[in-house]
């Protein structure tokens, strides 16, 4: 029996230019979210506020029947349930992790997908067991390519029916900061960012660090998994593209003075006024931030404070000499990689990497702008 | 010194019927964010996936410094910190919370504000002392009439510049119900939800459950205050409008089978499936839930669990006998006030109180249909 799947699963599409959101982007954007700006002023991003993206639906994964399996073209396969992951040697990372497909609502023409503007950041410590011992402990051949990794996350995407699976090549795979993490900020890894076992990939972005994990597959040939050609950058859905894996360098501010409900606009009191925010980058150490308030025509010098660990976000902050007016803020990160942040986004058919620098609108007002607070 | 505050904060208004979702309410949805329907399997929605909405930021709040003020035309003034709270009386109560503007995105046409669906829902222990009591202690006088509530949460909307503020008539806050809560699933309150003290008001809407608690004033007039305004029925802006208080019934299936990443409708393999969900009412205890697989034309009786607390939802759950072919699926509770659920949404000008029957688009196929799972 065949049966008609058009309606269920379309092909990817980019939006007509002057195409609003459309109700199943926001059928995304309801249930997946971003970090919240204001929670940049968190070292570690509290539970509920690290951006969320899942492609299917959050797994229910019994963790009495769970058993991480590891096989392929290792020498001898594993199989491990949980109590045997945990006793393994422990260790802990604060890990920035960014979804790639960031700022892709900024984009003009808009790519269909989850419609990311700026926010899709966060930072937390994340504990669990390298994965490089246990793959040593299977034993790889010398024809071992890539690390095939799957998620319980079940789904169709594109007409193809598939758990989620993503590779990495095995020196990245190899690389001592790669955990099979059981833990976020210290207690078990909530439903919604893969309880109880995920990979973490640290500089990566977000499609690498397969949550729900299962399984592990070592394979003598490339893998050529469906996401890994959705997650690549193209101009034309038939070019062969540039596989996504590194997170291209960004800083945001933490928005100064109270936001408007509706607009987001932040009203702010004239004064000084400290600015402040993270940057990161997945290449290589931030090495500078600059700040600018008239949309990217000058730029000023932020201090940077040195990141607690390479792979978790820096503080920076600048003081402003705020003066009533309207100002478009702007934070821009360089690492020392030599990459940096554009203030025109290169496009891309799958809407990827586009780390232009954040704009935020403020207008400063004076002391005793506005009606004041209704009292009872 | 008069600064234009136009382009920051605008009137409220409704979108074109043909207008896609703004960038507007794009950057709401990104902050802000829902339940995802398959967490309904949880008895008690983990922390980050209960529905979150903030109208401006979340705020700092430093707990050492922390104190809850009770004022106005009480006998004697309060002032609580956090240890004097905690040291009260305890109590817990499972309380569903629903934002007033859960399926405002639905309407046509669409008032432009957060744009959910759905899935504004969730359901938590809340702990904390009860009001009643603390109301009593600092001596409620004849002429009481409103308690007004402040949080530390501070912005401008529609030109007024406020803390959140809402109240309720005494009636309400002296019922024994309602918390002063400082706990959620037995963990301090998370930012996002209120830390470190938050009103719970079981039956009410979201707008009702002050987070951020700051202020308790009793009044002796009528409080008239921006929010109060703000969440009422009306069809025209000029209208006096009816507040909203308790939540109308509200049935929502867990989607059943797997989704489409971008459409999100479910494919289910054909066969016995059960169909479960919860529903919940804060006028009366649900009493019926029925089911539909063919757009309303004909429901069946969904099984009722009793709710394990009476402003907690019920879970109910339905056996289909699903084959192949094209369905729309909704359930619909019903309450022992004799409310029901609407086919057909009533408009109202802010999006309120829209609790239209659930529509999930399922596509039920064989067991040999797709092409099954990518193999490494």
């Amino acid at each position: 029996m065949t049966t008609d799947l058009t309606g269920v699963s379309a092909p990817s599409r980019v939006a007509d230019l002057d195409e609003g959101i459309s109700v199943e982007e926001l059928q995304l954007a309801a249930r997946n979210h971003g970090l919240p700006l204001e929670a940049l002023r968190f070292d570690l991003t509290p539970p509920g506020l690290h951006y969320l993206l899942t492609h299917y639906d959050i797994p229910a994964v019994d963790p009495d029947a769970f058993r991480l399996v590891m096989d392929g073209v290792v020498d001898g396969p594993l199989s491990l349930d949980l109590d045997a992951i945990r006793s393994r040697p422990r260790r802990s990372t604060v890990v920035t992790l960014e979804c790639a497909g960031n700022g892709r609502a900024r984009l003009r023409p808009r790519p269909v997908s989850q419609p990311w503007l700026v926010e899709a950041v966060g930072t937390s410590r994340w504990t669990g067991t390298p994965l490089s011992p246990l793959l040593r402990e299977a034993g790889l051949p010398d024809d071992a390519v890539d690390v095939v990794f799957t998620g319980a996350d079940h789904g169709i995407e594109r007409g193809v029916e598939q758990d989620y699976q993503r590779s990495l090549p095995v020196r990245e795979a190899m690389r001592e900061e790669v955990l099979l993490a059981y833990e976020m900020n210290g207690a078990p890894i909530p439903p919604q960012h893969g309880y109880p076992l995920r990979l973490v990939v640290p500089g990566w972005y977000g499609m690498a660090q397969v949550k729900w994990l299962t399984r592990i597959d070592v394979v003598a040939d490339p893998f050529d998994g469906f996401q890994m050609r959705a997650y690549c950058l193209r101009q034309q859905p038939e070019d062969p593209g540039t596989p996504l894996t590194r997170i291209e360098p960004r800083a945001l501010l933490v928005p100064p003075g109270f936001p408007d409900f509706m607009s987001r606009t932040r009203v702010l009191r004239a004064g000084p006024t400290i600015v402040e925010g993270r940057a990161w980058s997945g290449w290589a150490p931030v090495d500078a931030v600059d700040v600018s308030v008239d949309q990217g025509q000058t730029w000023s010098s932020a201090t940077l404070e040195p990141a607690p660990d390479r792979w978790g976000w820096a503080r920076w902050s600048w003081t402003w000499e705020a003066t009533v007016g309207n100002y478009t803020m702007s934070a821009r990160a360089s690492d020392a990689s030599g990459r940096s942040q554009p203030v025109d986004a290169p496009w891309n058919r799958g809407g990827f990497a586009n780390n232009l620098v954040q704009r935020v609108a403020v207008t400063v007002i004076s002391l005793s702008d506005l009606a004041g607070i209704e009292e009872p």
